[in-house]
C-alpha cells in the first residue's frame, strides 16, 4: 500500500492523467535532482511535507479520526451510564447528527478527551490499531486505510525514489496516524508530525509508562504547521502538499524558501468518484488556496481532471 | 569533527582504553546487529539517544549555553541602560558571580528570555553561529565546539557505521544546538531534540517568518526526555547515553524496552584532564545514576580510567 515502487524505467505517477499538474510535479523533481541545474537541491534538503486528511486519504464527510471518536464513545458507554443524560455524549449515543454538528469547541474537546486520554501510549496505539483494522467507511464499505489516494501514493513513491524524505504534517493526532503511516504510506513514525496531547512519564510497579493526559499539547493546523515543521524537522521543506486553507500557511512557508520549491493543493471536485467540497466545507474549506494559489505558483490538482484513478483497487 | 570514520578494518572506539565499558559498548553493538542473534534488532529500530551537555561536550563549571546568555547580556547592555539598575541583569553586568548563582528560577528565566526571544528563528541562528565561532572556554582557551568528548564521537561513529540513527535529547536549546550539531557531531537538525521556546508564524511585508516568543514551550529534561523522545521519534530507542540524574528517566525508559538495550553514564572523575563533579554538582548532579545504574545493567564510563583521550587535539 505504499504506491507503485518506482524502479528505473517505470513511468512515474501512473495514476495521474497527462496534464499541467502531472508535468509540474515531474518538472520540479527533475530540476531539483539534476546535478548542475540552477535549481539543484542537495539530497539532505530534499524534504517534502504532506497534509493527511483530504490530501493522502479521504476526509469527507467526516474525518476518519472523528469516526474513531464516535465509535469509542459507543464502546465506552456501558462504563459511563451518566452519558445518557450528559451532552455532548447524549447526542453521540442517540445518533443526533444535528446535535453533534452544532456542538461547540468545548463539547468537541470533551468527546476527544474522553476517547483519547486516560491510558498509556501503548494502550492507545492498540485501541487505534484494532479499530483501524475493522472500521469501514459507510459509503464505500471499505477500510479507511484502503481509501487512500492512489495518485498521492505515486507522488510519495516518486519523491522517495529521487532522494526525498517524506513527512506528514497534519492536524490529526500524531499517535493516531503513527499506528498505520509506515505500512500505508511508507512514512515512519519519526516523520509523522501532528496534533498532540500532553503525555506524562510515570513508573508503575517498576514499569515506566507514558500516560496520555486530558490536555492539548499542540494543535498542528494552519499557522501551527510551519511552527511544528520548524520544531520537528529544523529545515524548511522544499515541497508541500495539502488540500485546504488549513494548509495555506504550510505551503506559504515552504514556497517562500530561497531557491526552488513546490506547492500543490488537491481540489476535491469529483462527487461521482469520491466527494466534491471546497469553499463551503467548514473546517476542510479550500477557498483562499484556490484564489491565491495559482498566482503564487502553486499547482491546483483537480481530482476530476488530473486523477485517472482515485482509490486503489 | 565527526569522529574517526569507521571503515571496515579500523579498530572501533580508538579513544577508549580496553576495559569493561569499552567491551560493553562493542558487545551490545555486535549482538543487536548480528542477523540470527537472539538480541538482533532490525535496522529501522536502531535508534540511539545522547544527552549533550556533559555527555557529548564539556558543561563544567558552566554550560556553554549559559555562557552565551551572559555574553549576550553584555552585548545587549548598551541598548538596555536600565539593566544597570535591575536584577538579575545588574549582577551579570557587574560580574557578580555569587549574585548570579543565587538567582532564582524567575530571574534566570528573565536572562534567558532577554537573550533568546524577540527575534526570528533565522536571526537567532545567526547570533548563535557568530558566537560559537569565536567564544572560547576560559580554562582551555579553545572554542567550545573543540571541547567535545572524542570518545563519544567514536561512539557516534561506531553506531552509525552499524546502521544506527543517532539523536541528541538535551535540556539545552534545540535551536542553539542545531546551529552546530551536524558539523560537530554528524547529527542533522531533525535528529536534535531539546528545550524549546514558543514560536509564532507571521507574515511581514509579504515575507513569512517564525518569531521567537518570550515563553517556554517545552523543557526537555528529566521526565521530559522520554516524553520528548516519544513525541519526536515515536519509537523507543535501544541505546541511551547521559551523564547526570537529568538523564535517569531517559535511560530508564530506553532500558525498559522489551528486547536488548544499552544505557551508559559518563562519570566525570578526572579533574586533571577536564573536570570532576558528581554528587554535589547541583543541576548536573550524578548520584542516583551511580547508585542504581550498575544494578540496572547500565555501564558507568569513568573519564579517568576508560578514556585514553578526552578532547580532540
Amino acid at each position: 500500500m505504499t504506491g507503485v515502487p518506482s524502479r528505473a524505467g517505470d513511468p512515474a505517477l501512473p495514476a495521474w492523467r497527462d496534464g499541467a499538474a502531472k508535468r509540474a510535479i515531474l518538472d520540479f523533481v527533475a530540476r531539483v535532482t539534476t546535478v548542475g541545474h540552477p535549481d539543484f537541491v542537495a539530497p539532505a534538503d530534499r524534504v517534502a511535507v504532506f497534509d493527511n486528511d483530504g490530501t493522502l486519504w479521504a476526509e469527507h464527510p467526516l474525518p476518519v479520526q472523528a469516526r474513531f471518536v464516535l465509535d469509542r464513545i459507543h464502546a465506552l458507554a456501558p462504563r459511563n451510564p451518566q452519558w445518557k443524560h450528559q451532552q455532548p455524549f447524549k447526542a453521540v449515543l442517540e445518533g443526533d447528527v444535528a446535535g453533534i454538528m452544532s456542538a461547540g469547541m468545548d463539547d468537541l474537546a470533551k468527546l476527544v478527551m474522553a476517547t483519547h486520554a486516560g491510558m498509556t501510549t501503548d494502550e492507545f496505539a492498540a485501541l487505534v490499531r484494532d479499530w483501524i483494522a475493522t472500521a469501514r467507511d459507510p459509503r464505500f464499505g471499505r477500510l479507511h486505510t484502503d481509501l487512500v489516494y492512489r495518485p498521492m501514493l505515486d507522488v510519495l513513491a516518486l519523491l522517495r525514489a529521487n532522494g526525498f524524505r517524506t513527512f506528514i504534517v497534519s492536524g490529526g493526532g500524531i499517535e493516531f496516524m503513527r499506528t498505520f503511516s509506515e505500512e500505508v504510506y511508507g512514512i515512519p513514525p519519526e516523520q509523522v508530525i501532528g496534533t498532540s496531547i500532553v503525555t506524562r512519564y510515570v513508573v508503575r510497579d517498576g514499569a515506566p509508562q507514558l500516560l496520555r493526559e486530558a490536555e492539548l499539547h499542540f494543535f498542528d493546523d494552519k499557522e501551527g504547521k510551519p511552527v511544528a515543521i520548524n520544531a520537528h524537522i529544523g529545515r524548511r521543506p522544499i515541497a508541500a502538499f495539502g488540500n485546504s486553507d488549513g494548509d495555506f500557511a504550510m505551503l506559504e512557508w515552504v514556497t517562500s524558501r530561497p531557491g526552488s520549491s513546490f506547492g500543490l493543493l488537491v481540489h476535491h471536485d469529483d462527487a461521482g468518484r469520491e466527494f466534491a467540497y471546497d469553499r463551503d466545507a467548514g473546517l476542510a474549506r479550500l477557498s483562499r488556496g484556490l484564489d491565491e494559489g495559482p498566482g503564487r505558483g502553486w499547482t491546483i490538482a483537480s481530482v476530476k481532471h488530473d486523477w485517472e484513478v482515485v482509490f486503489p483497487d
